[in-house]
């Protein structure tokens, strides 16, 4: 089915037989690597790096070439190229994370809110998926990604990230006809987003609901996970059925039945959620993602070790795990640290793959 | 066994027949009310509010003036009083949240905290206690309440409120010694300070675990749920076994099984569980506190009484279901938005208590 060397990750996807349990690292290229600070100096800002092909090629290899147990790419850039693309005028503010200048606050905002054209305001993304994908030479799949339409709505509303999300879920519970129409126009360009990133050479699509957890469960389905199911199946009428999907609703692992029926793949799962119950639970009709608290990374090896089995353990014997973290990597993790968990994931896991 | 006039609250505790389901709000003496924001002005900041009694004992009894629906009160005051006793240095700054003048960010420091003496250090709270139930007259319940040692203790090495709880983890997880130190300690000082509490008159006590959710799902047990559990038993073995003890972890819907066998006669639960399962689950075990999402308030008397009617039907029939937001009421409600959802309650709620 492929010409990718280190399949691993890509058969765990399907639940076939591999003889490792694979790994990718959230985040993986990031502030916590000396060689990426260095990148991103040179590039100036975070943005400047996202839209440089060279630059974003530069720091996706570099956890690849540090790392050898790494079993997939992720391509670097950020979720709030989308609305960037719309006209919200994304920027960063050195210590308070993303904004936007013109967030949609009022019925008029939201009624000029329209689908971009892709190919043309994103064409920085497939040129960075096109460039890395020939850096990579076929040695990991690479995987591509959006925010979910959710997830990037709350970004649109609220015009930030930390938020407590009074602004969205006002809307959300006053105006439902004006949150819809963001979530249809999100949905529509998040499904051409993820359609050009395949076309471009992306093996695997993720969609990050980072967001999704803040919602009640009885909005959950209607407003977050429906959204994402729309655009799964969309992609599958549109000739991308073979190509494996994750899904991550970041706080969602009480909604891990509904997740499983959304024809994703895959689920990613944060550290809250025990592997062994969900596994149970999801009843073999996804693989699933995760989840070692990120934190851990802080500590030591021997404790990182002791933690990486214990994530291993709760899954158990057989197919269908991907190992990561519940969430991104910090930028405070000493580099060493991440190399004990790659080691422990590769060495420990094989047991839990014989016949 | 109580003198208490409006006793729904206490008996639906132990989940006894009532004619309607009772309901207090989580923060219900709060900025949203200009009647606290003007007594709040007169005292100066908000740690002057807690530590005069005739204010704290004024603005306890503001929502219960203006709403006679509400079945409880609950004391005026902070989780962040213990810490402060024990010498941490609490302060507040202007739109930052609560911050600690001597965080535990060292293990000297760790070693240095002992159990303060909690009688003398918060005989403030003691004392405005026993002045609130002085204005009560008996006309419904007194809750008391503290923050969960684990909680405590996210502050109390963070420093601070709003945080990514990377130090306290940092902690956790390469030295454990020093977390379960600060647990300890907390724990013993938190029994002392509900059971004084309970001598000063608190009808109820309840554990706010806010953080309890940031935990991974490994450690929440060992590290904040039998924390709890310890208070509970040391509650009952000094003789207050007859108070009915609530237990809330934000965030913890995952482990509402566990949670059951606390000892508790309570859960809170916030509006990322359904009720309904979350019931089964617990089966009469203990009783249900929650769970609307308090941006509900922020939208309009139609959309919340539908909202409002949805988290009863999701309980359903029978005893044992306390109604309240799933967390603290946001300043920015409008106070009649809150009258909407106690009319709702009271009068909604009678059909699933008949016969």
């Amino acid at each position: 089915m492929t010409s990718i060397i280190n399949d691993v990750f890509l058969k765990t996807l399907l639940r076939e037989r591999t003889p490792y349990t694979p790994v990718w690292i959230m985040r993986q290229a990031g502030r916590y690597l000396p060689e990426y600070r260095k990148t991103r100096k040179q590039a100036g800002s975070f943005l400047d790096l996202c839209k440089n092909k060279d630059f974003a090629t530069e720091v996706t290899m570099q956890p690849l070439e540090r790392y050898p147990n790494l079993d997939a790419a992720i391509l670097f850039s950020d979720i709030l190229t989308v609305p960037d693309a719309m006209g919200l005028g994304l920027y960063f503010e050195e210590g308070e994370g993303p904004k936007f200048k013109n967030p949609l606050q009022d019925e008029k905002a939201v009624q000029k809110l329209d689908i971009p054209d892709v190919e043309e305001k994103l064409s920085y993304v497939f040129n960075a998926v096109k460039s890395i994908k020939e850096a990579l030479k076929n040695r990991v799949p690479l995987i591509g990604f959006s925010g979910s339409p959710w997830t990037l709505a709350t970004y649109m509303v609220e015009g930030k990230g930390r938020t407590d999300f009074l602004k969205i879920k006002q809307m959300l519970y006053s105006r439902p006809d004006l949150i819809n129409h963001i979530l249809k126009i999100n949905t529509e360009t998040v499904t051409k987003y993820l359609a050009c990133q395949i076309d471009a050479g992306a093996d695997v699509v993720m969609i990050f609901d980072s967001w999704g957890g803040a919602l009640a469960h009885s909005e959950y389905e209607s407003h977050s996970l429906n959204y994402m199911k729309v655009i799964i199946s969309n992609l599958n009428l549109l000739g991308y059925q073979d190509v494996p999907k994750i899904i991550f609703t970041k706080g969602g692992g009480q909604w891990i039945e509904a997740q499983a029926n959304s024809g994703a793949d895959a689920l990613g799962v944060d550290w809250q959620t025990d592997l062994g119950p969900a596994r149970k639970l999801v009843n073999n009709k996804v693989a699933l993602q995760g989840n070692l608290d990120p934190a851990i990374l802080l500590s030591n090896p021997k404790s990182i070790e002791a933690a990486v089995k214990r994530v291993l353990d709760d899954y158990g014997y057989g197919e269908g795990h991907i190992f990561n973290l519940g969430h991104g990597i910090t930028q405070f993790t000493p580099p060493e640290n991440l190399q004990a968990l790659l080691e422990t994931v590769r060495n420990y896991s094989a047991k839990y793959h014989q016949e």
